[in-house]
């Protein structure tokens, strides 16, 4: 089921924007995961003749296939606050670079052992594990490099982009996150662990991307303040929304659908909002953090509230996504 | 042998300055090397309420031993431009949590399997592979975390910092150097080739360090240009220089010198500057570098010239080394 698939079936909530102007959601939806692919494919080509064999792996790691829920949330709040594309566009692929080194080095053996990931084999599977270690390690370089350009970004904001996007990445954010994961693994975690835990393995870095597109707006505006609280309650919340929803799924959907080995949660006795809650509570809870996004967007100030449909529209997305 | 021997065992070359006003630069050494571990400790704290295993694991790969090479580059090449102090320090420390991390992914399995580092039990080997992945990841982030604090450094200059660190360890600096290493390990490189993949694993973080030191003390003066060109030369000359040492001391000491597995080179039949030229033309190799290193000093605008002696203690000081 593709995205607009799954937008088509279950139809958005009243309260959202469908349509923004003239252009409905499901067109922006795909004009915006077509134009990470094409950043992806300008930053990580993968054709280079330094180190070809790297460059081929690191491609492959990022740019075969994924949601792009995480540029998408980056150009939603850009919109939110009037910001510029070209900042944009690369604060959307930085992001986008972390996730994808994530995803290679937690599908290594020693992680998760996975060997399917968006419907193919895993990087390492495909490049030995040697290279797909490196590519990761580049590709979380690569994501600075992007931020940092001798045009395209005042250097204040590209600071402020990599404070931003390390910290979300780092000990505090998706590596802490990751490590209590592993630790976590077949102990039981209480209901509140496992808030931590997901709010700094997947929350953390959706939090930036909302963050990191909000920045790139400029810092000074006359309500930055309360724009910043609003978008980071809502960036919190989604967060957790997908994390919710990804635990749900791993039950509810097959491998083929995923992209990835359904069932893996419980094949590897993880403890997940599923097995904490029981699936009914999951999809509630889900349910819940949908409506808290949405509140959270109702106290931006009105000028940066009429220009949050499609952070609307995206909270819905990630709560009714069916992979 | 300590650093401080390894000096005293053989003179340095006559041309250098072995005092810089009344600080000798024995002392010079050891009183950075401490400021490095200070400052690693600060930004590396061993025990952390967060994720305490992760933090115990980024502490063990960062804070226990090393010779620094790489902040005390960063500080002396700072001293040439008299730039500021805080910057400078993280500065040093960011490019040796990218060294660290580097050295922790090194020594996995899938990649040199070493299990002795700096005489200790290697990061993974203590905490298992997982952790020691992590842990490499996370020092990674925590380098840009470093790099843009909220006050401490001006927010170019964190940028200029992100820009230069993230070009020297990606796929065009360190990781691609990784890669041509492991790609070739057993195969047969030219000279040329060789010298291709360490300036790349070895040379651009080392060059890296020089040039963000000099980036600190702003990219506005008169000779700046001047200034570049000539530190570049440097950082060039003593970043290859450090990987023909490092070949010729894998071959000529022992593992409890290096405080790692000694012989390893040919134990895997990598292809070295020694298996490449032989032990004495390796050795003039190194000696012309540091010759190198020095001339691009003496073309310094004369405050920097008058600046640098550090600079040209340690290109002594990284071909006399002992270890």
């Amino acid at each position: 089921m593709t995205v607009s698939e799954a937008l088509q079936l279950e139809s958005v909530s009243p309260g959202s924007a469908a349509m923004n102007g003239a252009q409905p959601f499901d067109l922006w939806l795909h004009q915006h995961q077509a134009r990470a692919q094409r950043l992806i494919e300008r930053f990580v080509p993968q054709q280079h003749p330094l180190v070809p064999r790297l460059h081929e792996a690191m491609h492959y790691a990022a740019a075969l296939g994924g949601k792009r829920v995480r540029p998408l949330l980056v150009w939603a709040a850009g919109e939110c606050v009037q910001a510029d594309e070209r900042a944009l566009d690369r604060a959307a692929c930085a992001v986008e670079l972390v996730h994808a080194y994530s995803l290679v080095h937690d599908d290594l053996p020693c992680m998760d052992d996975d060997v399917l990931r968006r419907g193919q084999p895993t990087t390492h599977v495909r490049f030995g594990e040697a290279l797909a270690l490196l590519a990761g390690d580049a590709l979380q370089a690569l994501a600075y490099e992007v931020l940092t350009p001798e045009e395209d970004i005042a250097p204040a904001l590209q600071a402020r982009l990599c404070a931003l996007l390390s910290r979300a990445s780092g000990a505090e954010g998706m590596a802490g996150g990751q490590t209590l994961d592993i630790l976590a693994t077949g102990g039981a975690l209480s209901s509140d662990d496992l808030m931590n835990m997901h709010s700094r393995k997947t929350g953390a870095l959706l939090k930036a991307s909302v963050l990191m597109g909000a920045a790139c707006g400029g810092f000074d505006s006359a309500h930055a303040a309360q724009t910043h609280a609003a978008l980071a309650t809502y960036g919190d919340a989604v967060g957790l929304a997908f994390q919710v929803v990804d635990d749900i799924l791993d039950v509810t959907a097959d491998s083929r659908t995923l992209g990835k080995t359904a069932g893996k949660d419980a094949q590897q006795n993880k403890f997940t909002y599923v097995s904490a809650l029981g699936l009914d509570a999951a999809r509630t809870l889900a349910q819940e953090l949908r409506d808290k996004a949405q509140a959270a967007l109702d106290t931006l100030p009105p000028p940066q509230r009429a220009a949050s449909p499609r952070l609307r529209d995206l909270a819905d997305l990630i709560v009714l996504r069916g992979y």
